[in-house]
């Protein structure tokens, strides 16, 4: 395999040129760069990158620990940071975590071992205690995630009110029977928009009759088990929030094919504005969470964090989010799709 | 921070024990890895992967290139080759490409610096003649793409079976006036399924008035805009072979807001029975990839390759595809549903 000094031969440079601009240092001319692409190229030389980030000390990739990339909103989420951060040349290595606090620790591990230089957790099992002592080896970022005792930057969003209008936008509707359908509790994003639904049902207390809770509901197979179990009830609700489009879509899909009607017997709000929620009839009433500004924040952050290492210490920014009212919780809005 | 003494002294047991425990060695009894368990527990040591993988010279990852996380197809993919892997005690990192040539060479670098042990591709948008050097830094496998000239391992699906079923499928039901869907004709998945789709046609070559052919469409964005293409051409097709169940959504949810029906004014197939096939009204008939066959058998192949290092010879490995016939080309499984 061919070396710096066969590059700089051929481009008829000093080594330390060639060296210079493998290493983007500034202050070489555009003239000189292009010498050593040509025989770079012409060589075959591949830079030890190995070497180069052992001088340089950075491994210029980052990685993003999330529960699941089949959850569309994590995937979303995923590829707006990695274009993110390929503005800043650096590259992403996704994690899944499956939810399983191991898997979490283990790729924290990647940190420790200088593999990369910063982890984004979009994940959150582990209680913070144990999360902490990984700080040592470089900045952690929250996203979308939240954890009172921890000190680290986090970005997300404001789920508290985000459930907070879907679920006003509900009993505005006249919906005295109310159902609230989330993922895990242990997950702050849920126990905020529980906050959220319980603020609203505070407002109207002395209207709703009753609200029901289900958990562990994340796809649109989960969607259908909620209808199924809901239709079985000695009190229907008539309104459901459903804590994410694919749940909603499964719940609607299948009160639909059992001949009922959406909105009028069965009321549905999403989460996320998908794709998915303008396919099923009648469309889905969703929270649109702004993932790219999210993800911009969140490389910012991390890449400020890098340079100037000073990341152990509470810094929050949160985005609102906006309810987008559909065919599934307003019964006119079906003519005007 | 403590040592692997600190955790030899506490445990009771030599250094060497302690060693071995953490590399897994063979024939140290559970009395004994119990033990240094809860030493390295008490004393909070997390051994130096760093060190450990430099002596072992394995990183105990594997890198995973895929176009793109939000499809779910690859999403799917992603998830199960997570789980084989996790089997073998290996960690995944998933690198998303956007089709960019110079993105998959860019994170074709993590095995020549030794960041990971061996490469899966799921994208392969280079000549075969850029990636084949970095065969000297470790096993290659290509999986779901192909390339004729490429001596590795490539496990696959039965492209030309799978799209030569769903076009006999439409074929049968009496279409004359066809259009092909289809991503980027780079692919090789894309130029199978041209194949297929050619076959079925040519044995009706007879009846079949004409064909179309649309490129470049992935998702249910996409769909909506191929049924406006289609809703003002001349002669308008009244089967689609839509190449994803995204694009075939987006087709059926915009027939349908145009008060078209389907299947009697639009036949459409899609790819992959994903969940969504079964949101639409009507469900849309699909081919069925057995992912997870798929996903394990990669891994199965790729340990293989790390712990033998023979991998520079071609070895296929393919698995069938099944037609799921549903509502969006047979009027009367609408009743069934």
């Amino acid at each position: 395999m061919s070396t710096i000094e066969d590059v700089a031969k051929l481009a008829g440079l000093s080594r330390t040129t060639v060296s210079r601009v493998i290493n983007n240092h500034p202050y070489v001319s555009d003239d000189k760069k292009k010498r050593v692409a040509v025989a770079m190229d012409t060589l075959g030389f591949v830079p030890n990158s190995a070497a180069r980030r052992l001088r340089k000390q950075k491994a210029e990739t980052i990685a993003v620990l999330v529960p699941r990339v089949t959850n569309p909103f994590f995937s979303k989420l995923i590829e707006s940071l990695e274009m993110a951060a390929s503005e800043y040349k650096y590259k992403l290595i996704i994690c899944q975590t499956r939810y399983l606090p191991e898997k979490e620790l283990e790729y924290l591990q990647l940190l420790a071992t200088k593999q990369v230089d910063g982890i984004i957790l979009c994940s959150l099992q582990n209680k913070w205690e144990h999360v902490e002592p990984y700080l040592e080896h470089g900045p952690i970022v929250l996203c979308n995630e939240y954890a009172e005792e921890a000190k680290i930057p986090t970005v997300k969003f404001n789920q508290i009110e985000g459930a907070y209008e879907a679920t006003k936008h509900l009993l505005e509707q006249g919906h005295r029977r109310l159902l609230f359908c989330s993922g895990s509790e242990q997950s702050m994003v849920v126990q905020h928009r529980k906050m959220g639904f319980l603020r609203a049902v505070a407002e109207h207390k002395l209207q709703v009759e009753y609200m029901e809770f289900i958990e562990n509901a994340y796809d649109i197979e989960d969607g259908r088990r909620v209808f199924h179990t809901i239709s079985h009830m000695n009190k229907i609700p008539t309104a459901i929030f459903a804590g994410g489009d694919e749940v909603a879509a499964g719940i609607i899909s299948e009160a639909k094919r059992n001949l009922w009607h959406v909105p009028e017997q069965l009321a549905v709000v999403g989460f996320d504005n998908q794709l998915l929620s303008e396919i099923t009839e009648p469309a889905i009433t969703t929270v649109c969470q702004p993932v790219d500004k999210m993800a911009y924040k969140v490389i910012e952050v991390m890449m400020d964090k890098i340079v100037t290492k000073r990341y152990r210490h509470k810094e929050i920014y949160e985005f609102d989010l906006e309810l987008v009212v559909k065919g599934s919780t307003v019964k006119n809005m079906m003519m005007l799709a």
